[in-house]
């Protein structure tokens, strides 16, 4: 893993979480994304170099909704980038975590995106990420 | 804010948790420290300019042992890095925030740490931190 390329907050009402944390980061958002195949829309800010997702439910489909439902608002999950998406699906495996996905799938901001399983990783939702060239 | 300074991840037992993260990271951890203020044992992974900090509870009063209870293990906090701990608490309040305390406390890692409600915040338990010099 390179490094935390973001972390993923779920929340109720897009536009009022993304003037809070605006007020809260100091920056605006730079990005506003609908991505279909996960049933959200999300807003990003950069901060060093890492990225606040915010992420909204599109539909009751969402996973989004049920984690609201189940834990509040709150985190999400945390993403990790890193150079070879395959490769590192491959190591993970052989090291005995689970994958919820393993082919990796299209996600937010151009990326090729992979989720392990919480139950192996202390109940952390983790994604890991490879930026499409 | 500066950048993400380290992610807090609420673990019942540190010895196991420390040998998930040092697979799921691919780095050994770098120090372990007991923080008494916090009644928490926390153990540090580096990963880019950013830290994943593993927290487990000391004695019954430690925040974590509910946080567990509540929500089950996982991420706990985020903590931003900032220049000036003071000026950041009278911005964040004059911006409406609620600060769990207003006066910043010694944390892990030689940091003077604050911390800023959920309620304010989506959930999300943000810790603001500064170097100590």
């Amino acid at each position: 893993m390179d490094k935390i390329e973001h972390i993923g907050i779920a929340v109720k009402n897009l536009a009022d979480s993304s003037l809070v944390y605006q007020k809260i980061l100091g920056v605006k958002s730079y990005k506003k994304e609908i991505v279909e195949s996960e049933n959200v829309t999300t807003e990003f800010f950069k901060i060093g170099e890492a990225k606040i997702e915010l992420l909204q439910a599109t539909n009751k489909d969402s996973a989004i909704i049920k984690f609201i439902e189940q834990k509040g608002e709150g985190i999400h999950h945390i993403a990790f980038e890193v150079k070879d998406i395959y490769a590192e699906i491959k190591r993970l495996k052989s090291e005995g975590f689970k994958m919820i996905n393993e082919t990796p799938k299209l996600g937010a901001d151009n990326k090729l995106i992979c989720f392990v399983h919480p139950k192996s990783t202390n109940g952390v939702l983790i994604e890991i990420c490879q930026e499409i060239d």
